[in-house]
């Protein structure tokens, strides 16, 4: 199996956290989005005892909440003694309803309105992530209005194309992101913010990517960094107290991905960074990473029941399911390649060559192209595999139907984590 | 202007409708989806007369819903005389709830569900519109134990490209959709329906793509279609009621895109269809066509505010708005091309050039690249026109960002039509 908490019982079934996934359909209706608690907490374990094995004192791993979001998730999260980077208000709203503590929530985004900036300072947010000049001024002038010092990092751009799908690569200078050390407008900014009276600069942020497999992009990132803040140190006094390299590690969406080992990634970037400090001879400054798809992607897969199968003579197979990109939109929007099951079959060697398709009236809609499943017929449930990240956050209601529902399995117990959207739920806004 | 309901006024504000779009924003605040209802229905009367003056008795453009779903849009449509093709029981609900007469709605959908199938004919939905065999079982089966024929046509698919985009072109052989004519598989399709005794069957619809500005797509399709209605009428003895072409016309999104006459390429179908007809000694049909985008597109605008205007030395220029790929997904799906425009200055000849960037945490959420606009700063309203199709329609809470509102306008007056979607919104299914 692609990972260690999935298998198949004596009925020939799929499970999950050991709960057989044609119950869950059948208790819970289809589409259905199943996260596996103790696989989440694993992977938090993963991260948060790396850093405590390898990183200073201080350094704390930031769940993304871009990823999974969702009021169950941050009582995870929190008690897992991790972080969380919040894009939004919304995401915001969510963790402090969830009751997270917010002094270790991050604030991102690249535009953050007068309205975001007054809510987020109001709510107590730890740390705001500064995009760009006109935020550093509104974000200033409300902290003074309320007489306190805002502690802050700066998004920057070192540079780096982590090789990656050029969608989700943000570390290029040519971003929508943050302030480019290339260019020498990431030392004026610094200065800039260093003036401002009612913001306490804390360090620096840079985001060089989603979906990465291998050191290589963490320690370059890093490199740039460090050396530009033994250069600001040198030439302006400020020295750097957090250092936040974005991102996490890459998934294994189907078997020909690797199988990376994060604990070991994160001790070779942690050495990395001691050696790189000591060269440009600065203290180490304390490290945060941002991982999301590695803590929720492979906890998570969805089950849906097929409606037809439809084979065109000299052409292709398509199985039609009641989800659709409405409930995975990454495939649509990324082509994702994803790994599909008969879910009641999972003991048969797959050998029907099909395309997934979803129900919206939509040619691209096609959850997987091309994959090979044992040959379902309507009423079977098919499981697509890690899709615990960007799939219930990336959600949408096109052709009006109605979100999945999510369900969380714990010590092999189910609970509703996230009820099936309803017909009058999608109609709800309208006057 | 792009188009005739867009001007500028005194104070070189953009207007629609001949409404100040700088008053709406004001007003309802932003992003906000902007509906000129008097260009709407404006758009319903170009099909509604040329079907009237051209086509057979009976015939009927239907509105596709899936282009834009909401309750006041029903309404508008209804009073125009048009039908309705609705593809999920979503829609169903929502047209319902509308007060829509359902005897005009054509129930489309590659995967209707056992429950779906139920809830439609329980609803009264005028026609189905099937897909496969599994429907028409279950379809049938349903319609006897309720005692009913239900009306329906057959989905089949005509083997045509029509040279638009791959992932809108749904009436090639290879497609999730339907049944081909070209692999035998349509006529033993019809065979196996016409012996159910609970389906009524009254013709065949097919697809064959969107945003088409030719006619040669709908006239080549119906050349197939009406050739395999005469070889079926031949050798079965029926001969269909309907032909549902599907689809409607191309839209203006930007200034290259042609103009067309949707009058006039309606009557040459209409001659061209009389003319084949003829040729297969048939009746001619009654005639469907399903617009959707050419109903609703150039009636809408969207509203931003800007946030911040971030030059990056050598390389671009980025604008960030409060908006995103969340209520704007075709540019992040589909690479679209929109005409972007500050619309406090639109009397200015617009000379920066920009790329407008959405508020996502996501380096592929850009409205638009490299357009050209007049420089705008933090607090000016941007106006991305044609936005009234698939906007709403696709609209997505990802990174947890509200939906916007959206406001219509008839003869100079603003009505809230859908609500801003609350942060509490975002969180009504967490359980």
């Amino acid at each position: 199996m692609l990972h260690d908490n999935l298998g198949v019982n004596e009925q020939g079934h799929l499970t999950i956290g050991g709960v057989d996934t044609l119950a869950l359909a059948e208790k819970y209706g289809t589409p259905l989005y199943v996260m596996d608690e103790d696989k989440l907490r694993s992977n938090c374990r993963i991260y948060t005892s790396a850093f405590a094995k390898y990183m200073p004192s201080g350094s704390m791993p930031l769940f993304a909440s871009k990823s999974l979001c969702c009021k169950r998730i941050y009582s995870v999260i929190d008690s897992e003694g991790m972080g969380t980077d919040l894009v939004s208000p919304g995401e915001l709203y969510t963790a402090s309803a969830a009751g997270f503590e917010l002094q270790k929530a991050f604030f991102h985004g690249n535009n953050k309105t007068d309205a975001d900036i007054e809510y987020a300072v109001d709510s107590g947010v730890g740390f705001f992530i500064i995009d760009n000049r006109e935020e550093a001024d509104k974000l200033n002038s409300y902290a003074a209005s309320k007489g306190i010092k805002q502690k802050a990092l700066l998004r920057l751009t070192p540079g780096i194309d982590p090789h990656t799908h050029a969608k989700i690569s943000t570390g290029k200078v040519d971003s929508k992101f943050g302030t480019a050390i290339e260019t020498g407008q990431a030392e004026q900014f610094i200065a800039y913010v260093l003036g401002l009276s009612n913001i306490d600069l804390r360090g620096y942020h840079c985001h060089i990517g989603s979906q990465i497999f291998d050191i290589a992009p963490f320690t370059d990132a890093a490199d740039i960094m460090l050396d530009f803040a033994g250069f600001i140190n040198k030439k302006y006094g400020y020295m750097c107290e957090y250092l936040n390299l974005g991102g996490g590690f890459g998934v294994r969406y189907v078997e020909s991905d690797p199988d990376i080992d994060i604990d070991a990634n994160i001790k070779a970037v942690s050495e990395h960074i001691s050696g790189r400090c000591a060269a440009n001879a600065i203290p180490v400054p304390k490290i945060l990473m941002e991982p999301g798809r590695s803590i929720v992607a492979d906890a998570g897969l969805t089950l849906y029941t097929v409606g037809s199968v439809k084979e065109i003579t000299g052409f292709k197979n398509y199985v039609s399911i009641d989800g659709a990109m409405t409930d995975h939109p990454r495939s649509a929007l990324h082509q994702s390649p994803y790994t599909v099951l008969n879910a009641g079959r999972a003991d048969v060697r797959p050998d029907y060559v099909c395309t997934v398709a979803g129900r919206c009236c939509e040619s691209g809609d096609l959850i997987q192209e091309d994959v090979k499943i044992v040959k379902p017929a309507r009423g079977d449930v098919i499981a697509v595999l890690v899709t615990g990240a960007y799939n219930h956050a990336m959600a949408m209601t096109y052709n009006k139907v109605p979100r999945p529902a999510m369900v969380f399995l714990k010590d092999g117990k189910d609970s509703l984590a996230v009820r099936r959207e309803t017909y009058a739920d999608l109609m709800a806004l309208d006057v």
